[in-house]
């Protein structure tokens, strides 16, 4: 994959994607805007990708928005072409929501404004010890961006992201695993590994891709719904889907013959014809 | 109260309900899910039963979907009867959720895909020592049912929530505890009757069914709302339907009177005439 | 601001505004209600009050409605005027929802009944270690008020909501921090004082005012919106109209030039034109 700003590594049906403008601190721009957006619209149809990891180069994983031409780059697109207004429909928050695979945030230095913010919408948020956060928008003049409002009160409740929030301070990995917002902690160099030996674990061959996907699409798009039959009615269509299909009879027969299970399915054509991945 | 899978004793307003297939580890069949949703809406009209503990016979709580006859059973009732294509009406999911009584799991053993997600809409989870838990549908090919996409994102977390999805392993009570999924852990003697004690604390006789059963389904019914005005405008009204009963006027006179209430209204007849429990 | 069941005094950008009928435990009269009332909404055009303090005189914090005169003050108004129907938009709890400005709850005693739901819409709550709160409303035969069955839930998870209000027991700061319903337990006499603290760090100077205001209200705003595309899109004209204009002009000016920001900003006339605080 031939990015700008970002690398990629796959091993073991794990894609490390890491934010490499590192004389920047990893700084936010447009292109890296569009280039994430690219990515993790065009990781759903590699099945070889069972599940991301996502990094910073250098010490810093993001550190906000890259203001140094101003305030516009908040308001246009802007990266060499005509400037544009953005759109929410450009918007990496739902790129990452709608992915078919997990991702795991290995957040190993400063992750300031978007350099949050985008990582609330991933499954998991493993931290360095060195590492420090900032919801730091109420000091800038600006409001919080990315969906970060809908995100950050579900992750962590509303009296701690209010803290985080209207402090506007950056604080520790401590703080950070005792709120919630990290699964854990990591020494600097032990980070990437453990990040990397997780996604591993959801990547594993006795694990249906096509499964994996529709539960984690099933999750996301459900915890906002109103109502429970909203779920229930989705699911029944899913299971009724998946039971029919050669996934769920080679995890019953290999369950029968105990043996790990070798599933055919794959997410770039296998995924039910309805339900929210399907839009 | 006769049926082939479960067998109920009730004591002190505590109805123990027990899943009873314990040759099969309680698996999850059919005719088991009649009887629980025949149960959970039974039981809202005899007002002897206060509260509510489910637990497994033998050494498993429930193993999950009786799988004996393949992947049929997940798509169709089939019981002896002509099968039958599975609604989201015939909700083991919903009966829970629309119960007036509170409900205390006592997880005493296995509990694997349905066993655990049946879990979810209980108001409470207590679980044994050497009980083990999965969300095992990734390695089954499977989706996640019974609503427990709307469910488990809200009770534990996203983050905690896709661990316990994507890797679909089995945990133990320490980490069931830490993810915040049950309410408490004992040994396996004494998870029972801890259970029971508990529920029998929401039985007292100082507490109004009828407030009871309103409250738990206010609670549930805008677990999901999109506006706190929602439930604003709806408990205004419980609050002057019930103001104006007779089990509020107790509550005070008792109150200044400095003596136990002995409140007379019960949830068969005497719920409000709207809200989610009049529809 | 002159109230008869209110004290208030400003101090360094926090209100601190005191429940004051300390002989009546500072029981919730429909007097106190109105007077709340119009606290919260006169604040919204005060920009010298940058966070509020709420805490009780005397003994007590609030030890729940006044039911001196029977349960009719549940359900009409009744403080002197003729007795009219209560109605949602006369609702304290969406007054606290709609502020503009940051609210800490400094519990300094018992909490019950309405004293606690009140504090549920408020985004902080400090808890003395010798107050007790109560979800007792199944003992009164009344059902939860305040829209409580929306913020109860959603703050301290379903599972600790149900069982606090099914048993309906008072508790105290041990298990009110475990639980998660209050962020810190404090001495007596250094909780107003922490109280204070903490907003005085959310009044700081190098805080916008009018970034302040939209993001606390984005965030309640978006904590039952069904899709986070919704959360997404309204970001997305906040951080345009916020980026044009001069608290982020300001805030990016004074971090190139390594200064303590100055925001010209007001929240009396300077909220965007759209968005939940424009309705």
């Amino acid at each position: 994959m031939d990015y700008e700003t970002l690398q990629t590594a796959l091993a073991n049906g794990v894609m490390t994607v890491t934010l490499n403008r590192p004389d920047k601190l990893n700084a936010f721009s447009t292109t890296m805007s569009r280039e994430l957006i690219d990515f993790f619209q065009r990781v759903n149809s590699m099945d070889e990708v069972r599940a991301i990891v996502v990094t910073g180069a250098g010490r810093a994983f993001c550190a906000g928005a890259d203001i140094s031409g101003g305030t516009g780059a908040f308001q246009v697109w802007n990266d060499g072409n005509k400037p544009q207004k953005r759109e929410a429909s450009d918007s990496i928050t739902l790129a990452i929501f709608n992915c078919l695979k997990p991702i795991v945030a290995a957040i190993n230095g400063a992750a300031v404004g978007v350099g949050i913010t985008m990582c609330l919408p991933m499954d998991i948020r493993m931290m360095s010890t060195t590492a420090r956060i900032g919801f730091v928008f109420n000091k800038r003049g600006m409001a919080m961006e990315a969906g970060s409002s809908w995100f950050l009160p579900r992750l962590v409740g509303m009296q701690q992201a209010q803290e985080w929030v209207m402090t506007a301070e950056l604080f520790g990995a401590d703080e950070a695993l005792k709120g919630g917002l990290v699964r854990s902690v990591h020494e600097p160099d032990e980070l990437l590994p453990a990040a990397q030996a997780l996604a591993a674990k959801f990547a594993a061959a006795t694990s249906s891709a096509v499964a994996a996907a529709v539960n984690r699409r099933l999750m996301w798009s459900m915890w906002g719904a109103q109502d429970p039959l909203d779920a229930v009615t989705l699911d029944l269509q899913c299971v009724g889907h998946l039971a029919a299909g050669a996934d769920a009879q080679e995890g019953i027969k290999s369950f029968f013959e105990k043996r790990a299970p070798d599933f055919p399915l794959k997410p770039s054509k296998d995924m039910p014809p309805f339900g929210p991945w399907a839009k």
